[in-house]
This record gives structure tokens, C-alpha cells and sequence, in this order.
């Protein structure tokens, strides 16, 4: 069957575990999708992404659209084959990027108009535009087009925000639908926004439940409201989203982060943590985070982590890490990002693990007082 | 045994095909040598630079001796352990690198003093202390501290450098043999130099022969003098080299200077070609160089060399290369210097091949007629 389908395999407390699958196969959840920003993965080779547990990367349709354009990508057969990844693949819808990286941007009803921060080109991304991009990438799951309200914003500010993004979200489940992709397997999920008021994600859930979607993704979070803040807007939230379809928190984040949202029922992530901080120096280890740039790790012949699966994590000293980033090699950028990618897949293993058997409460108290990788 | 050995295997015209043997592993000539700098050959995992036939990488002893010091790599456990390359490994004198890189620099009988181009500290560079530093290291084949004669030089100018050099040559020699080096593995080149002048040249290969070393390098060339005058300088001196130790041709080069080399009896080569051409986008290629900054390539489903055992040689599109490059992504200097290493030692085997079936010299006629990789 060619369809997208998620199934619950186990639940301890909130938190749950499963399966997603996809034509181009399946997502093991909780699920961290490494970020693959113009069509690579920084740094780290698509069969190494591979090895290191990742069922799904996510692409960022802002980049591809630019450069090198999505109906290039189109003509040479997809993304999946541009970048030698034949598994599934997230896009986000672009407007968190167009608002972030973009000049001289103009946020309207219809969309927003904005030039290009690569050659200065002048482009219109609308909830329709954004889907006909994402569809002609090839995603595996499609983003609505939503506006990432800002933090701090009032009450005021967060409502008008979110009543955008779902007039938004219901225009871009048209244009999904009169594509017909759901036939050939592509998924579209819904965006919930709201900042950090109660009501406002209450009421932005309703309005995407109603217009239906294969999934849900929690905006709006991850842009300086701080971990307690958003643990709060979570709690608030995923226990009014269905139980059925795969839930995702969007640009999230720190171990610990991923760890309370998983607490909390989240199935799926994204970060650009650990792949840019491979490329500053910074390692995520059981000990907590290593700046390989401090001399105390000068002449230490220990390797990251000798317990993870990984050759960037058990064949490399410290001490080698250290010179490479000191003398700015790319192979420090290269086995930092892959030993990142590698400690973050294992924590997913251990959440999926440990939900199955029923220990999650446990493991995160102890993952937390250790403040592990945080 | 664990000593230094070389045989040779076939004869081709003047060209040799053979192996040479030490404690850290085989060496098959013609062998080409990538260049790792500061203790990684760039962009590439040390496994991959194994996979694509490299028997030996070169390490540069002016930067090891900077960052991270002889001192401390020899704490760590040499430069083998500290790269995670236990093949054998050559290490340059330093002598060449402190005349181009180096700031201050001041050259007397003794030796060298210049300050660091990283950190400005000063730095006294002898004949007895490049040997102690290679050493450290841990090197399987020492090279003589010389002076690299530059390109252009009066008669004059190239014989008092030439014989400041052969000076040198001794005092390395002796250096070495206090260290008792050989019993333990280790091997010591000698360096001819001479410029552009035949007597110049057979006056070095005869003081070189006299002290006595496992090997010859022939310095002082691919310093701007062009292709035909470094052949005419090989064409007066491998006949004068002995017939029964490798004859290393320091810093060349292109594909077509190697088979013209080879040709000429050279057996060991070393260049930062193949490595930093893939990092401002060049690919050698059996159609010759190719700039994949082009538009040409923007949409070219090709990979680059479907024939090559190499996994960026057939993986990607040059499509996909072009893209990498244009938005300068680490992967794209990864993925073709790792095909310009694959490349290269395709060749290096082809060349190996050829001369064991005595085809050397159509083999080398149909390469240069049609300017592969030239």
C-alpha cells in the first residue's frame, strides 16, 4: 500500500512511540530529522547521515527555491535523487527562512514578497507556492505555509499571527488536494501557532483538526521563550492534538529539550544544533557538551564516546579533534557534525526504548540530573 | 624483517614498476602520495584516502612542527596514531615550507630561524633538528633538510645552493645514524638538486650516492620552470640514479607530468593537486579538467566517472556538484577531492599495469594525445 500511515506501538505516560511509514520507508518516532538546509547535510556524507540512525532529513524549501530552484530540482528527478537520499524527506513551507533570511520582505494576506539574500531576486512565496515547491522537491511530508509568530508578542499580536497562519494552512490543504499528492503517498501537516497563550493554541488546534491534516507540527517555539516557557505552551497543547497522527515540534533542539517534549507526547523533531555546532568545535557527549577549541582536551587521548556505533565518535582522540578544529581542517567539521548526528540518534533509540518498555519517567530523571549532552 | 626494502618488479624502458616494504606496510610504485598537511590529508577521512588505493600520504613537517608541535605528537603516540592512518607515511624536511610560508626568515650555514606564520613565535630549523622532529613523528621515510633552489637561478646561484644542500644532506645523514633509525624501520632520502643544470645535477647525485641513503628525491622542480624543462632535468638524471632504491620526484604534479615521469624512471610522486583542486571545484577526469563552478554542469545528470571504484566518482550527479560548489557546501570539497584522490591513483594502478605488460609507452601516447586530466 502506498499510503502514509502512522501506528502507536507503545505509550508510558504521555509519551508514545511508533511507526511512520512512508512510500520511501519508515520513521521510527520519536524521530530526529537532521537538517539537510540546501540539499546536504553540512559536512557529512548521505550514507553516513544514514549510519547513524536517521530515517528522514528535512530540506529547506527558502534554500532550494533560490538556489539551485525547485523546478530545477523537478527536471534532474527530485531532491531525493539530487542528494543521493532515497529515504523520506520533511520540507518546512519556507516562510520561517523568508522571514529570518531574506531582504526587504512584505508579509500581505496573499503571501509574502521578498529578494533573495543570494543574488537579490525578487520572489512571492503564497501557501499555494509554497506547496507547488515542496511537491516539486518531491517531499515526503509537506509543511503548510505559516507565519512563525515572533517572541515576545501580545496576546493581540499572537492571535492575528495564528488566525493568518490557519487561513493559510486551510489555502494550502486546498492546494494539496487539488494536486492530488495524498494518492501518491506525500503527506501535509498542519502548523499549530499561538505563541505562549493557552487559548490561542487551544483555538489554533481546533481550526487545523477541522480542515484535517496527516499530522501536526507545534510552531512558534524555539525562538527565545526559553525551555520552561515552552514546556508550558506543551503541556498545554499535545494533549488536545489527536492521538493518531504523528506530532512534531519544530526546530527543537537541546537533548534536554528533546527530551521533556518527548515527556510531554511529541513524536518528531529538527535542529540545526548538532551539525552546526559540529562545525564551531562543539561536541554532544554523556558528559555534557565538549568545546573541542579548549586546551584541556590538547593531549586527552580518550575518543568522544567509545560506547556509540560510530567511527567519527571511537577512532579520533580528543586530542586530534582539538588540532583539527584549532586549525580550522574541514575534518573537524566533518567528524563533529557525524559524531553529533550520532549521539542524537542514539538518544532517540534510548527514548524509543525506553517508552517500549515502560522506563522513560526514569531514564529522563537520570538523563536530566546529568544534565546529559543538555 | 623489519627493515626498509624496496624491489622492483618490472622494467619498462627506463620506467619501473616494484614494491617497496616497511614495518608500517607495502608501497607499490609508480606510487602517488596525497598530501596531508597538518596531519589530515583535507576533506577526506583517513579510511576513504585508504579506499582509493593510497598506499602512503605525506605529512609536512613545518606545520606539524607549528600545530601541534613534534613535542606533543610523539606524547600522543606519533603522527600514525594521531591522524588514524597506520600506513606508512613520508615526511618533508620542512625546508620548503619555511622558505614560502614562514615569515622572517633568515638562512645560514647552521640552518634556518623564521618566525611561525601561525602564532609569530621563532623557530630554529637545522638539518639535526629536522631529523629529530620527523622522527618524533614517528616517519617511515625521512627526507634530508635542503634547500629548494629556486626557479629561475644563475649557474652560480644553483651550485652554492646545491652544495649548501649537499652539506646538509651529510649532516642528516649523520643525524639519523645517531639515532639508530634504520634498525628500527625507519628510512632517510637524500634530495638532488642542481636547478636546470645537467652538471649541477650529476655533481648532487654523486655526493648523495657517496654518504649513502635508501632513497633519492629529486628536488628544486614544479617551482615554475614548466613541463619541458622538468623533463629535460629528469631525462639528465635518472640515468645517473642508482637503479636499486626508489627515486622520488618531490611535489608533481599533474596527471600528464606523472606519465611523463614515470616514463623517465620516476617511482614516487606527491602533490596538493588532486586535494585542493577539489576544494575550489576541479575534477580530473579521463575528458580532462573539469570546473564545476560552470553553468555548463547546472543540469547534467552525469557522474563524473562511472568507471572509477569510488563512490563520489559515481554517486552524484555533476548536477549535483555544481550546485555544491556554487553554494560552497563542505560536501562539495569532500566529494571531489575524494574523486580526484580516486583518480589519481586509477592512474598510479593503469601506470603500475602498463608497465608490468610492457605497454608503457602507448599507454602514455594515447593519455597525452588525449589530455586526460592534463
Amino acid at each position: 500500500m502506498n499510503k502514509f500511515t502512522f501506528a502507536l506501538e507503545a505509550r508510558d505516560g504521555a509519551a508514545r512511540t511508533g511507526v511512520i511509514r512512508t512510500p520511501r520507508g519508515e520513521i521510527r518516532t520519536p524521530a530526529f530529522m537532521p537538517v539537510g538546509t540546501a540539499a546536504t547535510v553540512k559536512a557529512m556524507l548521505p550514507g553516513s547521515v544514514r549510519e547513524t540512525g536517521a530515517d528522514i532529513v528535512l530540506g529547506n524549501t527558502y534554500h532550494l527555491m533560490l538556489r539551485p530552484g525547485a523546478e530545477r530540482i523537478a527536471r534532474l528527478g527530485g531532491l531525493h535523487r539530487f542528494m543521493n537520499w532515497p529515504h523520506p524527506i520533511l520540507t518546512d513551507s519556507g516562510g520561517y527562512q523568508v522571514m529570518s533570511l531574506s531582504k526587504l520582505r512584505k508579509m500581505e494576506e496573499n503571501g509574502v514578497t521578498f529578494r533573495s539574500h543570494v543574488d537579490g531576486s525578487a520572489h512571492l512565496l503564497t501557501p499555494e507556492r509554497s506547496i507547488e515547491i515542496q511537491l516539486m522537491l518531491g517531499s515526503d511530508i509537506v509543511m503548510v505555509l505559516d507565519e512563525c509568530t515572533p517572541y515576545p508578542a501580545t496576546y493581540d499580536q499572537a492571535e492575528a499571527s495564528m488566525q493568518l497562519s490557519m487561513r493559510w494552512a486551510l489555502r494550502s490543504k486546498d492546494a494539496f488536494e487539488r494536486a492530488e499528492a495524498i494518492s501518491r503517498g506525500h503527506a501535509l501537516f498542519g502548523i499549530v501557532q499561538g505563541g505562549v497563550y493557552p487559548e490561542l493554541r487551544a483555538s489554533s488546534v481546533k481550526a487545523l483538526c477541522d480542515i484535517g491534516f496527516q499530522g501536526l507540527a507545534i510552531g512558534g517555539l524555539a525562538v527565545g521563550e526559553g525551555q520552561d516557557n515552552m514546556f508550558r505552551v506543551l503541556d498545554c497543547t499535545t494533549p488536545l492534538l489527536p492521538e493518531d497522527t504523528p506530532r512534531y515540534l519544530m526546530g527543537v533542539g537541546k537533548p534536554s529539550d528533546i527530551v521533556g517534549a518527548v515527556l510531554r507526547g511529541v513524536d518528531m523533531f529538527d535542529c540545526v544544533l548538532p551539525t552546526r555546532s559540529g562545525r564551531t568545535g562543539q561536541a554532544f557527549t554523556s558528559e555534557g557538551v565538549l568545546n573541542l577549541r579548549n586546551a584541556c582536551h590538547a593531549e586527552d587521548l580518550r575518543p568522544l564516546d567509545e560506547t556509540l556505533n560510530c567511527e567519527a565518535s571511537r577512532n579520533y582522540s580528543r586530542a586530534y579533534l582539538h588540532h583539527l578544529v584549532k586549525s580550522k581542517e574541514i575534518l573537524g567539521a566533518m567528524l563533529l557534525t557525524w559524531h553529533n548526528l550520532a549521539y542524537y540518534q542514539h538518544l532517540m533509540r534510548k527514548l524509543r526504548e525506553v517508552i517500549t518498555e515502560g522506563r522513560l519517567r526514569e531514564f529522563a530523571a537520570d538523563f536530566l540530573r546529568e544534565k546529559a549532552g543538555n
